[in-house]
């Protein structure tokens, strides 16, 4: 279980600079490497993250590095990977990521850096915001928070203890799952919420967007996310389609039953519903 | 354009709880009488708000009061106000309520005080907390709030100017519509939100709950207020169910077209469909 010695981010967003500052503030001493891709974001690099080495060049990035954590979007992942794949790479070299989206992504990785005898394990930091971009990022973002690390058949417990270890000193809470019982779970929980903010903000204010002036906190809350990026959450919802619609077929089927509920005024059928969705929110600890 | 000289609540929850603490706070010296139905709330208001006329005899509350202002659930609102309505009341008495819809319910009132010669016009302060009861009581829950007042045809401007009064020196921001668009334009960003917070936390969690180790923040705002009070929220459903119930059918719309282009992988509708919520969400003014 070897500490990590330089560490390359591929990709300045929201969670890659964020990764930065909660490195450089909890494991000083630390190398960190960024790439970026265009010119002008490995200069905002420079001058947002002192004392970070910043380039657009992926093999002067990875160069030496013992861990890489690949932070673009989900979609893109695979191509820069194979691009990382060609480098000259460190013996002890562990490929992680950030994506939302784990089954098809993991088995692909993962074939990608055991090409080159590199341990990929896929991870997602259940982190966030709907404010992107490097400007967003900040030291606490990873604290307290949920990681959803996914090993297979193939990843070697050395492995995955070091990677455990790098999560856990961020500050995350590090949970263990197979890729497919992640993309169940991230589903229910991140990407059914994503929509229903959605559908949510397009019911009420689709056909006339003045109600807003009468707004309160529970809808500013219930569809707080629907501000976040539409790319970015696109590739999220076609990456993970199947999981994604089965959790909406849910959805759906629990409105028709309130509806039905609403329709015919059963009142004691709706206290029911309601209480029983009551008790299920109440399991979530208070913050 | 009279100031108020002693203010008459009907029960001592979320609402007239803080009614009371913020009146305190912003108009000392009016008095304050609350009526409870039970001698234990009875004796709950005078430990948790002292210096307020607590008692559960429905005349002795309103003897004098300039304002009475009914604050149980909605469905209970048209007893008390026959009660009430057969007490010796002050001549310059207006009756209000906190009520989350209008419609029916103003009609009711209106009537029912009109046959005593005294005014009744509605409010919706659209303030409130998934935390109900006195205990959860604040001085500062008015603060900012949209406070809707529906006037009819009958309404007299001077008592309406007082009414509105009250409301902005409790720190409301006051707006006026019909009962009609009241109903319509809560359901939009009050009933519904509360709808599918209900239906993700029953999607999300139904099947099975231990998803939630995993979860974020984006699951924990966009359900908040799926831990409101069954009871209540079933009275507010069903009062409003109507509007409540095409603004889910606008919900459920935007659903199919959703699923649709999840699953023909249309990757640019998609984006547009998001970027459309995203622009309408964006509407909302920062906090």
């Amino acid at each position: 279980m070897s500490a990590e010695r330089s560490i390359a981010i591929f990709s300045p967003g929201l969670l890659g600079g964020s990764l930065a500052k909660t490195i450089q503030q909890r494991k000083p001493g630390i190398e960190i490497r960024i790439w970026a891709r265009r010119a002008d974001a490995v200069d905002e690099v420079r001058r947002d993250l002192p004392g970070v080495f910043a380039s657009d060049d992926l093999g002067e990035v990875i160069r030496g590095a013992s861990l890489a954590v690949l932070c673009m979007p989900v979609q893109h992942m695979a191509d820069i990977a194979r691009s990382i794949a060609s480098c000259d790479l460190a013996e002890d070299l562990i490929v992680t990521d950030v994506g939302s989206v784990k089954g098809g992504l993991v088995s692909e990785l993962e074939a990608i850096f055991a090409g080159v005898q590199t341990a990929f394990i896929g991870s997602h930091p259940m982190a966030g915001s709907q404010k992107t971009g490097l400007t967003n990022a900040r030291g606490d973002l990873f604290h307290q928070a949920a990681c959803i690390i996914t090993p297979t058949e193939n990843t070697r417990q050395a492995d995955l203890d070091r990677l455990r270890t790098f999560w856990l000193k961020l500050g995350c809470r590090v949970q263990e799952m197979t890729p497919k019982k992640h993309d169940h779970t991230v589903a229910r929980i991140s990407h059914l919420p994503h929509a229903m903010a959605v559908l949510t903000t397009l019911a009420a204010l689709g056909e006339d967007a003045s109600v807003l002036d009468s707004t309160a906190g529970g809808f500013r809350d219930t569809t707080r996310i629907a501000g976040g990026d539409p790319a970015m959450w696109a590739g999220i919802f076609l990456q993970n389609r199947a999981e994604v619609i089965a959790a909406l077929q849910d959805a759906s089927g629990v409105m028709t039953e309130l509806l039905e509920m609403l329709r015919t005024m059963d009142e004691e059928a709706l206290r029911r519903f309601l209480a029983r969705a009551k008790a299920l929110r109440d399991l979530l600890p208070a913050v």
